[in-house]
């Protein structure tokens, strides 16, 4: 068994497609060496199989003797010992996983100094202070990260010692004052653990390689790992180099460059660096850092060999570069290099430019690979433009952006702010249908209670509008806002942060939302990939949003939800006369009128999408969603009385009161028990296409029957839609199709039979994902889910990312299913994980054809279907 | 193709056996003309293929000229010819199914008989009054049935006569004005059909053969199947057979007869018979009937011919027999026989005691296979004695059984009447755990509201307490029950059926509830059959219901609910102190007082239980089912105010309110955030085993964690199991398994991954019902399944009889992912199906090693258990 590599050995393909086993530094290290011939200092790999090794069974046998191989080789090839009292090799010890985890993970530098070789070092170099300060700083190093010796006690000595002398720079210490702090430290380590500190080097050197592999274990690794959804089994790689020094002098420094701009992405190399330091010095913040064209003045020998490595490795790696180099005494050599992370801005506009510059020439999936859908999202929302913002608590991000406005909490309240030309952020409780005019006034939403796909999340999301929901902390009361000690009234300024789900009492500044130039032409790119394989839709229930959607890039509505023009403050009368309707005329007369309301609302939207297919769902929730409060009237009841009218409102609401309203009669159940109801709907929405065709417009309508589980039910219904169909002529008739969502377990399990009476399915993951897995999104959300992802018990909030293992099997068996009896069955999805980019990489796998989510996350699901597509055909997927 | 059948056809194998062909009716008749050459009239029968065929594409090709060639040679043998004018031949035309559907479907009689053909009959018995009668009955019977005319049009003419003539028997209308009646009635046939009453004997039968097949879809006959569960696509078969005259004279006379008492199972013929009749008079029910006996004064010529007639059907059919039969002019003629319906205490008893005759023999699996399950169930309940009770309304039946008692309208008045030693009924608009004394105190309960599943139903059942639920007619208010137009005060006394969910207002006389003898002996055939094959457990949640369990037959437990401890008067306040902790230390005070009690809720029940299983679950509903109304608490802060303890309160339950509690913080969800419950539940029933290991005992517990979607979850809450065994001696260690319930969706799917973690799985049925098809039990049992099964949406109420397409796969699919995980995984399932002999067949196949259901449905399981082994075999099901 091999398990460890020089940089230079020859691995018969490039290093650099070897990171799964030499992890990402090493990797690109050999590569450098082997490849590119570029000064990096010598020294070799350990892979991660014999981490993975070493973390299943413990220390693989023959580890030690390879180690001991290799160092002897590198040894050799210094021409220096390590631990050697006259001339001693010192290495650093490094972490590198196959994907990237920056500061996660354990680095030991200047490993091989002891008592004797500390000598060497002082005599070699002439330099004691230098030496003294080498065997310092790996003391502390050391002991903290292998000894696992607490960092606070370990900085006592040579605090003290600046103290004394009053200084402040490290360099101000004096070598003979080091050597007491070095005696001092090895106290200090054996009092901590029991034991000197380990002079033999080769002892150093197998517990700094332990230490690194037990790193990857550790719970700020395992958090990490499960916030970037990277497996826990992939282990690290360890990296010992030879070390060269950046503090050896006035003519030494090190240095972190990008070879461009990673907050623009312009075209121009940018980075950091230090005179006489190491580059943990530059990392840490304390000294300020010079600019890299500082460089030209104090290093004019290496600048320019600076720049042609940057332009190098930017051309070997076709991609943007983050390089960390070293001076020692006037030489240059390169420490390591990887992909430079970038903001979103950057990423698209450097992934369009490399398509256009011909030494790079990344075709259009390369550039389109490039960007993280995510990074999509927040260059077209306003951020928090300030790092240090003062957080008073934190909800869940609900709805991407920031917003910064006068506290409002009431519906009625909010409206008079924004009436007054103030930005107004709304807070309530949680938000009802009530509340809906006050949260179009708002340009932001903060409630205590509720989940990602509450009411107030899918309203704010459907509007782009930015919201934090489940903020528990929030106590509301008495015209004010309280959170723990802290408190604000009504009027007064509060910001939010719909990403992160920070809230902050006072204002913050805002950066703008400009979407850059380049964002267009890498979406046209992203929509060339897709085309005819994934479409995007939107999710839009007027003709607003629907144009909206269509200028976002929708291709069509996926969902168009008919009870929010139920809600509309001119229809809600009208939908209560309907149910309290106590004789068959009164009912008729109530649906008419909403006939009426609901075929100018219709017009509207086909008006909007003319030539794109419309999913118009019929009326879904339970009938008392229309109804006032119950608790409510009861109060009202028992402190003032009531009027006639409450009186009847009141027991229509008891009468349709639902333990499980989740559970209850919606959808086409309550179409079976309220007959007329669909009926009216689809009257409306034909009359809307036949106006449309006398306009000369181009209507494609699919009638969607909600929350079936049969056959039977979808016959019913399809036979209402059939008949309403067969009194239109025949252009209507070809205007539409009719299909069903797929949100119960049953009806996926019973797709096959359903598809018989269905031109299309549309999954409705939200409920699908509800009733598969027992959660009721607001309950579970406000209540358990972060203990959950807490406690690893699900890998993600089911809500945002589809449930693979559970829902998803529900999901691929439906298609397969679906398919099977009806061959030409249109299949896509339109719950919430629609503008999920992991979700839809699944939807894609699983043969859907469109995806539809909110406008404002159109542009994040075009470029995602985009990268679903090239990672089904096997073509370049996002690297990351 | 033939179609048609003469009934001394030789088929090749005995004719009973081709009821699939034949129908019922035709087989037997052919069974009793060709192998038993019993004096039947002879005649032929077309079959249920004919029917089929006819239902799908009209009249088939063929039939007439089949019926033609049959017809003539019936002419032949009775040496008569149909429509003759001198000595006709007159035929019977009967539906005849392979599946009884008695009264369901339609008969003509005396076909053949027109204008002249009734002077050729009454020619030859010399008899005008006869005749001209037969043609009478005939014209009405054909008209209604063939030709649809009003039934109350058709009774004119003859009743106008009767009156007329003053007479109220129907002999006394003498010949010439029946010869008048018979014109009118034509004339009458006439106006309404537009046509003139067919003289064409032929036209006559085939028309009455096409009435027959239609009437299989009459919409009485589908409601009966979807009652009984008969497949809607079987068809009848038609039986033609020559006319025998019970009615001809005072030597004529016709009955049915059991051979054995089908009321008492008692060894004795019982039948009834008029003289001088046809059969439609004794199943009209006009003229009193004599007993069977008198037919040894007034026929003694047939009297033994008839008894060894009887015996002879009971030893061939090895049942009891129901026979029809005619007497003319004093010549014994068997109409037809089938196997006789019988009560459920004639069932069992006809069984066993046919077991013990020789001459008989069942085996234990026929005898056990005779017997339905839910006769068991009604011989263990008492049941109204009355056939004619004022229904003031219906609900659900969903406990069984029926009580008599006053009018208590809230839980306190129950506990007052009860204590009064005054019986109860329990009218509430739903049930809630605070009513839980009042129930226990009640001899019956009725709601307004809920379904089969409610508080109210599941309760009632656990007890074996008649419950009638759902009843939405009911209006509670000041005291007093209304119900429409009649309205009761509290005290007043009611009736409930709770099998048939009728309620009567006032006292309904009741038979008492005496399980015959030979039950026990049944019941012992049937465990003998599915031994080691399905077992039969109780749920039951502490020590007497276990003991009933146990004397039930139960063969442990396999659902303790915990919850029901935590509801006790006694518990109540602990419960909340828990939930109100705010210190940690408080928190724990509390948790350890409910160790202690719970401690001796399992000591009681694994005393009861001891040697068998005993699944206990850990606490699953959320909390706030612990916690006080908020709309009471809010009604009174707005009246009165609230105190200290009621605010905090009232703050709890805001704080644990959920919008859809079935799919909440419920279970081991509950356990996870809330840590500490769990372990002190654990520790609490390991003490019990330890006490009990103690006294000599045999504790055998299963440990079930509620709720889980994920192996995660499980490994979670097992680890907290096995640190506090590990506590425990080995002999605790020994007696204590770890399982899941499977309720969720997501649970089944994942099972495979799930059973690595569990020695076994129980189906929670009703919750994975509710999440698999998205139905709440409460809301859609009182609002939407009433009109979902009328309408066919689907094919049974899906809480009552497993839903073997949706929530079937689902278990199935657990089922084999577990055990290829698990192979020693123990399966059972313990929802409210576990005690429904449908379901039961459906968990047999399954592959579940044990059902689990009310004490008081034990019984019934037992049976169908064994009911389902013998269908699994392939031996002797049930036959009806």
């Amino acid at each position: 068994m091999t398990f460890a590599y020089d940089f230079d050995h020859d691995h018969g393909v490039a290093p650099r497609t070897l990171a799964a086993l030499l992890g990402g530094k090493g990797a690109n290290l050999a590569e450098m060496t082997s490849v590119l011939a570029l000064p990096v200092p010598p020294g070799f790999t350990i892979s991660t199989d014999a981490c993975r090794r070493y973390l299943s069974t413990g220390w693989p046998e023959g580890l030690e003797a390879e180690v001991a191989g290799h160092l002897a080789r590198l040894e050799q090839a210094m021409g220096r010992r390590l631990g050697d009292a006259v001339d001693p090799l010192l290495v650093s010890v490094r972490s590198g996983a196959e994907r990237s985890m920056p500061g996660m993970m354990d680095t030991v530098l200047n490993l091989g100094l002891n008592d004797a070789s500390v000598e060497g070092l002082a005599e070699q170099t002439g330099d004691d202070r230098f030496a003294y300060d080498s065997y310092r700083r790996f003391l502390q190093l050391y002991a903290k990260v292998v000894l696992g010796v607490e960092g606070g006690v370990l900085e006592g000595p040579f605090e003290a010692a600046k103290a004394d002398l009053g200084v402040e720079e490290d360099a101000a210490v004096p070598a003979e004052r080091l050597r007491s702090v070095v005696g001092e430290l090895q106290e200090v380590v054996a009092a901590a653990t029991g034991r000197a500190f380990p002079q033999d080097p080769a002892e150093q050197l197998r517990n700094a390689i332990e230490a690194v592999f037990s790193s990857w274990q550790s719970p700020r690794a395992r958090a990490y790992r499960d916030r970037e959804a990277i497996p826990h089994d992939l282990g690290t790689a360890v990296n010992v180099q030879a070390m060269v020094f950046g503090n050896r002098d006035e003519r030494s420094g090190t240095g972190v460059g990008f070879t461009r701009d990673p907050a623009t992405g312009a075209r121009e190399p940018y980075g950091d660096f230090l005179v006489n330091a190491q580059g943990e010095d530059v990392v840490a913040g304390i000294r300020s850092t010079l600019h890299l064209s500082a460089i030209a003045e104090r290093f004019p020998e290496v600048h320019g060999d600076l720049l042609a490595i940057f332009a190098r490795l930017e051309r070997h790696f076709r991609d943007m570069c983050d390089v960390e180099f070293t001076i020692e005494q006037g030489r240059l050599f390169v420490l390591q290099t990887r992909v430079g992370k970038r903001t979103g801005r950057a990423a698209v506009r450097i992934a369009v430019e490399m398509a256009g510059e011909p030494e790079i020439a990344l075709t259009h999936a390369e550039a389109v690979a490039r960007v993280d859908p995510t990074h999509v999202e927040g260059v077209l929302h306003p951020q928090f433009d300030e790092d240090d913002v003062v957080v008073a608590t934190r909800g869940l991000g609900a709805s991407p952006g920031a917003a910064v406005g006068r506290l409002a909490l009431s519906a009625e309240h909010a409206v008079e702010l924004h009436a007054a030309g103030e930005r107004v952020v709304l807070v309530r409780e949680e938000t009802s249908p009530e509340d809906v005019h006050g949260m179009l006034a708002a340009d932001g939403i903060l409630t205590r209670r509720g989940g990602l796909v509450s009411h107030a999340a899918v309203v704010a999301r459907g509007w782009g509008k930015p919201a934090v929901v489940g903020a528990e902390r929030l106590q509301i009361g008495g015209g004010r806002l309280r959170i723990g000690e802290d408190e604000i009234a009504e009027g007064d300024v509060l910001s939010i942060d719909g990403t992160s789900g920070v809230v902050v009492l006072g204002a913050v500044r805002l950066s703008a939302a400009h979407p850059p130039e380049d964002l267009a032409t890498l979406l046209a790119w992203a929509d060339e990939i897709r085309a005819g394989r994934l479409g995007v839709r939107a999710n839009a229930d007027n003709g607003p949003d629907a144009t909206n959607a269509r200028a976002m890039g929708a291709e069509g509505i996926g969902l168009c939800r008919t009870e929010h023009m139920f809600l509309a403050e001119d229809r809600l009368p009208i939908v209560r006369r309907m149910i309290l309707a106590s004789r068959p005329d009164e009912e008729k007369e109530a649906l008419e009128a909403l006939r009426e309301a609901q075929r100018a609302d219709f017009l509207a939207i086909l008006e909007a999408m003319d030539g794109l297919p419309v999913t118009v769902r019929l009326l879904d929730p339970p009938l008392h969603e229309f109804l006032p409060d119950i608790g409510q009237l009861a109060l009202k009841e028992a402190r003032e009385g009531l009027t006639d009218e409450e009186v009847a409102l009141y027991r229509a609401a008891r009468d349709w009161r639902e333990q499980n309203p989740m559970l209850g009669t919606r959808g086409v159940r309550l179409a079976v028990v309220k007959p007329g109801l669909y009926e009216m709907q689809v009257r409306a929405l034909l009359d809307a296409v036949a106006a449309r065709h006398r306009a000369g417009g181009q209507p494609l309508v699919e009638v969607m029957i909600p929350f079936t589980i049969s056959r039977a039910e979808l016959a019913l219904a399809r036979s209402w839609v059939e008949e309403a169909l067969a009194e239109q002529p025949d252009t209507a008739r070809g205007s539409v199709s009719i299909g069903t969502m797929i949100e119960t377990p049953r009806a996926a399990l019973r797709a096959g039979e359903i598809a018989e009476m269905a031109d299309f399915f549309s999954f409705g993951t939200n409920d699908l994902t509800q009733m598969t897995l027992g959660f009721s999104r607001d309950d579970a959300e406000a209540r358990m889910m972060a203990t959950y992802l807490q406690h690893d018990l699900i890998p993600a909030n089911p809500f945002e990312t589809v449930d693979v293992d559970g829902v998803g099997e529900l999901v691929r068996l439906a298609v397969q299913r679906g398919r099977a009896t009806n061959p030409a069955l249109k299949l896509g999805i339109c719950g919430e994980h629609g503008g999920d980019p992991r979700s839809i990489a699944f939807f894609a796998a699983a043969g859907l054809d469109y995806v539809s989510c909110s406008p404002f996350r159109v542009p994040v699901a075009r470029l995602a279907a985009a990268q679903a597509i090239l990672s089904l055909d096997g073509r370049p997927a996002r690297e990351d």
